[in-house]
């Protein structure tokens, strides 16, 4: 059968993947440095009119809650996603009208629903080079004095910055401590539900489908922003007006191919891509085995303490799915670093960089790496007494009682953050849930598996403290616990709030043996905690050294380096690509509603809407179906750059417009944050053809497209 | 960008479905029949020289074990699945050299290990058409008296057969009741281990691999059949030679693509494709949602019965599996056959068929159906008192003992099948091996479930008998239960194997309130076999008149009609086909090496030897690679038609050498037994090429290879 020789022959050529990686989240002002890698990949536009954040088109990219929105409409309707947008779809659901359930069209603007009173949208309005200003009075300095210095520039630079009100400002670090950024953002808090649609479109597959494909999930919400009459930002008021934004995104009305280029932009949380070679082998040789045995070990002992007792199950049911959700993403994490050989791989490169940089930036490198190894030599110790704050209740609220006391002791601004006044009402609504989670025996379990990690740690982590409080020996630490679960009164939440009256006062706390128990103990965190920061005024003082190297040795390569993701906004482009995540098997960038119906149980997460099922089987997809399969697509597959924070983002086509929503990524690139591979990276978005359908002849909200410009049917 | 474009504008035209469906296991008398069909797919032989199953190639084809195989030698070299011979590896396995985990490679001739001695190799000498020797009593009778006639005829014409000596002999009943086939087979007792690859390739991925596509398996071993120094069959000797078979199929050099022809032979076991459409929608309505709903509440009873008794949960940890597999397959059928919409595409072929059928065939085909009416009136109370013996230890014991003692009143010959001298050996061992399966209270659990669901039959399926003996209310039953287990001296072997010397010569048992509660019961039950039996007779004497107006039917749209599948030897033919079972989800028809590597984990299922891992990382792959991916290839996937029983089939190319090895199915073609999907429908086979590499370079067997023409580099 030659025709089909050629077939494949003909496919070997065409999806061969190309040199370049399409890695990067590249800063706004880096675009001119490689407009010409954008437009050989795809781009029809001038790259370097992307440039300025605050002019269109990124003007109209804002940061929404902890994700990513657009703006649509030059009357400040804003695009996001049903999950980033969730507590505000909560917050507006009542039993007699669970729009959760049921989804959400505003019946006009009157009709549009007043966002929880804390949910924010930030416009970015400035976005300038503050390093010689934060780093003046840091240079010259080391360790805790370095980080000092940089805090105390950084905090009095906000301070400045935000006198004018209206604007929240911030100092973004790129390059770990090389550059940084004055952010300027306004604060728009009138934030008002539109339109949504119901839970099991917007959320389709939920847990099952999250961090899968093909996937085939609605995961978008319209929002509106309002400001006061006279256009500046304000709280909720009827008199408020919506926003008029600097610039809106015009939705496509075509979609995009396999191949297609695609460009995305927001706000990527963190990554790790330029950390150095031995960051990266640590993370696989230790710190990713450690977690996922500790969360195994953490899992084993809840499960037992459930195991005959109903009432545990039920109140550990959410910290053991949080439990299994951090282990596995632990696992993924590692899989994905083994997979891709990403140890090796940046081990080859940075050795191939440093036989080409300058001695004089060697010595720098060397010092870095001996402050790297101070913080391994106590990583352990770390995670584990981490956990002991953080997976108990009464533990945490002891800990938590004693902390604000000592800090409560100083003047507000110079107390920890987290401490200040300004967090008494979050510490309090801690102290008052502690009951509905907690069992006395689960957690003594957790803590023993903990704490006898921590026995069983080389002398030089240990600290003598815990050492005192805990004994040596399983046993010993067995009856520490027993004797102080069973004398404290902290069970009891009054006892709790009147020690919480006490210490965000500074005042002493009223004897409790818990109480008595880990006064030593935060005593010993702030010395450890002193010890880190100084180990990161280092890391700051030094990472430069080691990023100057990488500058050299990529421009000798002739690419560009972006700064590691760090909550700014950012700019990745590349295409719709398939995936081939294993042998044989091969997923189609594009999905339909097929797939819908396919999935479709009955039972959550796949109750598909009989609306939509409806709608499916009447086969009305004139204007938004995908020509070449014949019906109506869903979700469509990127190799883009992104990471968390991303959620909500922008896809853009080779002309600007609005393409799609980006919402997840595949589970094979869970280890993306530290290692792009071009293999297995994928990002999952919305096709705006499937929210157009949705809107058009589904949950129908004519005016709204109208207002996008978009046609009504 | 045009050129990917045209990419997928080629692919929608090069991989579109054709009409052919390929759906079909023809015996091979109807080759010639659909001679031009198999030459317009591809084959390039003779289809008339396949149809004689005494001739070559067919006579190469033989039935092995449950399975079937081919020999590959002039000296008796036969090719099975690793599964297949899988008894025979185990009998040969010890301790000390345990080759089911390090797989077994013969030392030569004289290092060939005998088989277990109830181990056959059938090979087919004759096929005869004796319809209506078989049916000359049966004329002119009805019910029971026709099934006896039937019964009779065909006991008759096999004693007749097997008086020469040598060869075993059946009558195969071909579209249900229309055609009978007298088939000879010689009989090979003395069959030896030759080559078996270690069980982490034979079986990689076990059963989380089972029914799933893409696999990576080398699901092959190789036997060799002995005769006696004068050629005749013979259990085994030293002084016994290799069997010179009438024909033996030459291993292929190159392997198949997608779109390739391809087709295979063998003994396919049971189908329900010619079944009529009330059958298809009473299975789909009630027998697999029955099953599923039954299965269901013995996985909770025997869980429940082990949750506080580990005890419990070792003894039935395998009954536990079984009761999940057959659980899983129920749903997967009911699910495989709501998918495809068979039922309504069954009835609306048949409504069309008897539009044209001859007024005088219709009354027989209204009479079918009231007999199937009958059926379906008790089915449920069958399947439950079915279970009732199968998914018990003491109760199937005390069952069996009553049983045996009835037909043992009788002349050997008239016993029923199963209770006749020659099987009192097994029935031996069933009763020993109570103890080692059984709890009283789990076993009660079992029956409290089955026998609470017989209690809510209505009146009509119900029996005195039962009714009497569990009365009629849970209560009821659970006293009934608790007395006769806690009174009857059964759970002790002694007590059994001495009932059983009684009930094998006929006499009376020595009481025991369990034996004594089942008296009835098998009495009943023996009304019950009569009802069923005279049942039987009148489908098989009603249902020819049904075939008949599907072959007129079907020869007028010009197709022939194939019988549905009895254990005789049969050919399908197709073609390498990808499988695309969920939307933006496609699995190439090839694996390679690279997936084995991807799912090793070094734990079993996936625990690849280090041999097999060393020589996948050398890579080499000369004369063995698949030259359009570069590598190893392992398995492929055909569209061919199989049921279980195909195991171990070969696959032949259009020149009619041997390519592949069958050895499993797709889970979605589950339901293939009723409805042949050509969407869904994919057979999965062991690509000859890795068998050839495997035993060239990392675990060789040069003489081998040689002996089967083949390069042994």
């Amino acid at each position: 059968m030659p025709s089909r020789r050629l077939f494949f022959a003909l496919a070997a050529v065409l999806i061969a993947p190309t040199a370049h990686a399409d890695e990067g989240m590249w800063m706004p002002g880096q675009l001119a440095e490689i407009a010409a890698e954008m437009r050989s990949a795809g781009f029809r536009g001038d790259a370097r009119r992307l440039a300025d954040v605050t002019r269109p088109p990124l003007s109209a990219v804002v940061r929404v809650g902890g994700g990513t929105g657009a703006f649509v409409s030059q009357d400040g309707l804003l695009l996001t996603n049903h999950h980033v947008a969730y507590g505000v779809i909560q917050y507006n659901s009542r039993p007699e009208q669970d729009i959760i359930e049921a989804g959400f069209v505003a019946d006009g603007r009157a009709g549009e629903r007043a966002a929880n009173p804390d949910f924010r949208v930030l416009v970015t309005v400035g976005f300038d080079r503050v390093t010689d200003d934060v780093l003046a009075g840091a240079r010259g300095r080391t360790g805790r004095a370095y980080f000092d210095a940089v805090d105390t520039a950084s905090k009095r630079i906000v301070a400045e910055c935000e006198q004018s009100g209206d604007v929240r400002c911030s100092v973004a670090n790129m390059y770990y401590g090389t550059d940084f950024y004055r952010i300027r953002q306004l604060e728009l808090r009138d934030v008002r539900l539109v339109y949504a649609p119901p839970r099991a479109i917007g959320n389709y597959g939920d847990e099952i489908d999250n961090f899968m494909w093909p996937r085939h999930t609605g995961d978008f919400t319209l929002l509106r922003a309002y400001v006061a009459p006279d256009g500046r930002p304000a709280g909720f008021s009827p008199d408020n007006a919506p926003y008029a934004p600097p610039a809106h995104l015009r939705v496509a009305t075509t979609g995009l191919h396999a191949g297609d280029y695609a460009m995305l932009a927001g706000y990527p949380g963190i990554t790790f891509r330029h950390r150095t070679a031995g960051e990266f082998a640590r993370q696989v040789t230790h710190t990713l085995p450690q977690r996922v045995a500790v969360f195994d070990a953490l899992i084993a002992a809840v499960e037992a303490a459930g195991r005959d007792d109903a009432d545990v199950r039920t109140r550990y049911a959410s910290q053991l799915q949080s439990l299994k959700n951090n282990r596995k993403r632990a696992a993924g994490e590692l899989e994905g670093l083994l997979r891709s050989d990403a140890v090796r791989q940046r081990s080859d490169d940075e050795t191939a960089m440093l036989a080409r940089t300058r001695a004089d930036e060697l010595g720098g490198i060397e010092a870095l790496r001996a402050v790297l190894a101070e913080g391994d030599a106590v990583a352990e110790r770390d995670l584990l007494l981490g956990l002991v704050a953080s997976q108990t209740q009464l533990m945490r609220a002891a800990l938590l009682l004693e902390r604000l006391r000592v800090e409560s002791a100083k003047p507000d601004a110079e107390r920890e953050t987290g401490y200040q006044t300004r967090d008494h009402a979050l510490i309090e609504g801690v102290l008052r849930q502690v009951q509905r989670r907690f069992s006395p025996s689960a957690e003594q379990a957790v803590l023993r598996t903990l704490l006898e990690r921590y026995q069983r740690l080389p002398d030089a982590q240990r600290l003598p403290a815990f050492d005192a409080a805990f004994g040596r020996t399983p046993d010993a630490l067995a009856r520490a616990l027993d004797a102080v679960y069973a004398a404290s009164a902290l069970g009891d939440e009054a006892a709790r709030l009147s020690r919480f009256a006490e210490a965000r006062d500074g005042r002493a706390l009223e004897d409790d043996p818990l109480l008595a128990l880990v006064r030593p103990l935060v005593a010993a965190q702030l010395e450890v905690e002193g010890a880190r920061k100084a180990r990161e005024g280092e890391l700051l003082r030094l990472r430069p050294a080691y990023m100057r190297a990488l500058f050299a040795w990529r421009a000798g390569q002739g690419r560009a380096v972006y700064p590691d993701a760090n909550g700014t906004l950012r700019i990745s482009y590349g295409r719709v690509e398939p995936l081939s995540p294993r042998d044989a098997v091969t997923y189609a960038p594009v999905t339909t509603v097929a797939g819908i119906v396919e999935k479709h149980t009955g039972a959550a997460p796949f109750d598909a809407p009989q609306p939509l099922l409806d709608a499916i089987a009447r086969g009305d997809f004139a204007g938004t179906a995908e020509a070449s399969l014949g019906t109506q697509p869903v979700n469509f597959l990127t190799n883009l750059d992104t990471t968390g924070g991303n959620s909500g983002s922008p896809v853009l086509n080779a002309r600007g417009e609005l393409v799609g929503l980006n919402f997840d990524s595949n589970w094979e690139s869970v280890s993306a944050s530290w290692w792009f591979d071009p293999r297995m990276k994928r990002a999952i978005h919305v096709d705006m053809r499937y929210m157009r359908w949705l809107m058009a002849k589904v949950y129908p909200a004519p005016a709204l497209l109208e207002e996008m410009g978009l046609p009504a049917q």
